[in-house]
């Protein structure tokens, strides 16, 4: 089942999506919702991000083929994860599929990609033991972890690197019936695949960082946690456009544009 | 004014506080409100924290002092931040006044009060002018920054050392009409004076902050920014009350608890 956010004339609202058709729901599918028969064509309405998370987790580093490829860049030693130690986004940069990437003005050239498998968590968990964890996923979407490699190398946080505005596009669904072990990530810019990967091809999987998570930090119906990414990116430009595919999830697809 | 949000029998408002009365209103301070000739005692009502923010930024480094005495603590070269870059903090972990921090059974005993100024952002805020920078800015309010020092330094990233879920409170109120120049900021553990320094003796300033954020990302309505602690705190441990009263702002007490 896909559900899809959206704006419409008269509202933003939550529905369902089977083949281009949306049917209008009221609540959301982390409270209470009602199914009603009004319809609305795919191509009628903005999709929005799918959720906006009261707190949003990011695995960051949690491909080992990414670790080794950024370390030879950056001409460091690679430094793999011991432990899966979670990591934060900010809401101000959340956008959703279809709406433009844009590039401070002062910003460099290294404008970068990062195709990540986000999981939506449908009901409150703590202390969740690592076989019971996927009950509390709803469902899962992709995210785009839009990086300025400048200045992720020269601030003392990731703030502007990560989360300056714009540079979280998330979506354009969220999937609740899609298989982790079947899943691949294929990147595509301006048309051309620059990436692809097993998707599930993780250091510390989705159950494992659920249950570490929650023996200290309860997990909110909405939150997400971004899942980390393989590869190395390409510079994006002005008029590009980036399209995340995760098979049998979704293809966020997504305009850059630079300040002038 | 002193904007409180509270929990009563009939739902959770906010509303404005006059000695020990609150005359209760409709919406919030961050959107639309509206009077209400409605009136109840503090001491009916379970203060909640003042607001969920949208995303919780943190300055983390933000007194000289204080990056002194933990370089010396920890045998390391102190390292002073030359920007002012900011940080996160999670929501999972914001309790309100009166609220226990409970400190997980496995942590050890290095559990560290941070007394902090916070600011509450009132209006949408981007590019903004660092002399325009405090008419953004709807009130302060109190944060107490609880760190696991041995989780802070063994861990990639904060997560559990800083946002362990109840390691964030955050109250007891929203002051609008403090002065910035003339906070103290007092800490007391279980009654005992332990910390207290001017306030705004900040490396970087409220002013300085949001106009460096807002260069880049877009702080709304809600949003808070925790300014940083100055000193050296003592251990908190199970049966502890810890209280944090920056002068003109209020006061925010926690008990502390350890679970079993």
């Amino acid at each position: 089942m896909k559900w899809v956010r959206y704006q419409a004339d008269d509202g933003v609202f939550y529905g369902v999506l089977g083949g281009d058709i949306i049917t209008k729901t009221i609540g959301s599918p982390f409270t209470d919702f009602e199914s009603t028969n009004q319809q609305i064509s795919l191509d009628e309405v903005r999709i929005l991000p799918p959720v906006i998370p009261k707190t949003f987790y990011a695995a960051g580093i949690n491909y080992k083929k990414h670790v080794l490829e950024a370390a030879a860049l950056l001409n460091r030693e690679p430094n793999l994860p011991e432990k899966a130690d979670i990591g934060y986004r900010a809401n101000n940069a959340i956008i959703g599929h279809g709406d433009a990437i844009v590039i401070p003005k002062d910003a460099t050239d290294k404008i970068h990609y990062e195709a990540e498998l986000v999981v939506v968590i449908g009901k409150t968990a703590k202390n969740v033991p690592i076989q019971d964890s996927l009950q509390y996923v709803l469902g899962y979407t992709v995210g785009n972890d839009v990086s300025e490699r400048t200045w992720q190398a020269s601030d003392r946080t990731l703030w502007r690197a990560k989360n300056t505005d714009t540079f979280k596009p998330m979506g354009p669904w969220i999937e609740t019936e899609a298989d982790l072990n079947q899943m691949v990530t294929t990147v595509r810019l301006n048309g051309e695949e620059t990436i692809s990967f097993q998707t599930n091809d993780m250091i510390f999987g989705v159950e494992k960082y659920i249950s570490e998570i929650t023996k200290y930090l309860t997990l909110h119906p909405g939150d997400v946690i971004w899942m980390g990414t393989d590869g190395t990116s390409k510079n994006m430009k002005n008029g590009d456009v980036c399209e995340i595919e995760i098979s049998g999830v979704g293809t966020l697809s997504n305009p850059v544009t630079r300040a002038i």
